[in-house]
């Protein structure tokens, strides 16, 4: 059961590490980054709780703490209980969903050990936008992907931002982190994976007919760069999805998205 | 040929259309709206140009006055030209697109008329994110959609955030309003249309076993809320995205983006 202690002085100490929540966040070798993993509101909470990530404590509302209720009878970590406002003026802007919960980072999963049992994993290249990494994974999550693995210049994805808009799922879909570009590419062939590049290019075959293998690896690189060519060369077929002349390259999370589809349907 | 017109006071009263512009976008029928449509960024300029929106001015850098040349060869608009941040004190923050062009809207298409062509159509009912919008726009123009036709209580298409997350596709698939729904879908009806709306629930057939008309019109609720019971009951059919159990329901325009592709994969 959660312990339940009222806060009622935004400076009190006890509820430091909600403090600033705007850098709290940062990975911590970033200034002022403390690198914690902060879920916000009941559903992402709730996800947390279920999760690896682990909360080490929580500040909400009242009405927050009654709805969690079920969610915390087992779960021995502090329930900072504070007003709105209390809350607002500790982590610094107004929150509108009444209760975070702060994790610390777990150690990292390994890509070999996600890959020997995974069958469709996406793989991130240079994708650096916080919001379509948290799309990435509520899709993997919605459409049956096993994993995320991220290889070169992709940002963190436990920066708040991503956790919320992944409606938690970052905190269940494992991800792990792969060797340099292409040469990472060999792990995932060493497990029986196709690896598949998506590109616009017209030229490609579809996805519906490149992905061939059991396993399959999806590549994606960053709207606009896309992947590198080096990685796209490394790679065992490239794919489009097939699209109306002139118009641009879908969302990065949707092209993700189309392709966990067909391989649901698929299968 | 766009006539070049150098601005260097942010008061000129000639650049007065592009001032307050968080408020220029808005309907007119809204406290400092103008009902201005904004195209923001080369890329959306260029769409605009070649749209029923046709600009009556842009606003813009030295620079994208260069790299517009060829698309304003033939357009008689003037063009102010002034440095970032000179249009910075115009427009009331800094942007980074360095040119705008404003258009009045012209005249809303008919519904009817859009539904005599088209074969895939996406039906709004209660989408009120313009960023969920523009991204369902941006995937009809993708992935093959004919036309965005607007139920009841959705926000308007085009205010300035929806344009630009919509890639300007706003401005070039056609959107028309239908009349108030359920009764709406006659009007699907009457022009051979299959009604499919489109729900989480794991009872439903999926999308590409539901998908069976020649016509499809796809019916979308907002997140959360979903489609309206009554909506939902006077449609054809309902159908389902294949998720994975106790995952959320996707992002609506992710939603749209899988259906239309399945619309262009079994045509």
């Amino acid at each position: 059961m959660a312990e339940v202690i009222d806060i009622d002085d935004p400076a009190d100490p006890r509820v430091a590490d909600f403090r600033d929540l705007s850098n709290a966040d940062r990975r911590p070798d970033l200034p002022g980054g403390k690198g914690l993993v902060i879920a916000e509101g009941v559903v992402v909470v709730q996800r947390m709780l279920s999760s690896r990530f682990r909360p080490f404590a929580l500040l909400g509302t009242a009405r927050r703490h009654e709805q969690l209720a079920e969610d915390l009878a087992g779960v021995d970590v502090p329930y900072y209980r504070a007003s709105a406002e209390v809350m607002a003026r500790v982590v610094g802007f107004h929150l509108n969903r009444g209760v975070l919960a702060a994790a610390r980072r777990p150690p990292q999963l390994s890509a070999e050990q996600e890959l020997a049992t995974a069958r469709t994993v996406a793989v991130l290249e240079g994708v650096n936008d916080h919001e379509n990494i948290g799309s990435i994974f509520r899709n993997a999550a919605g459409l049956g992907a096993d994993a995320v693995l991220f290889g070169d210049r992709c940002s963190d994805p436990l920066y708040r931002r991503s956790v919320r808009v992944s409606m938690g799922h970052v905190l269940r879909v494992p991800f792990a982190q792969l060797p340099e570009l292409p040469g990472g590419l060999d792990l995932l062939r060493a497990n029986g994976f196709q690896t598949v590049a998506l590109t616009p290019n017209p030229a490609a075959p579809t996805l519906a007919t490149a992905m061939t293998g059991a396993k399959v690896a999806l590549l994606l690189g960053a709207e606009g760069p896309g992947l590198t060519e080096d990685t796209m060369r490394a790679c065992d077929i490239r794919a489009r999805i097939p699209m109306t002349p002139g118009t641009d390259s879908l969302n990065v999370a949707t092209a993700a998205a189309m392709a966990f589809y067909e391989r649901v349907r698929t299968q």
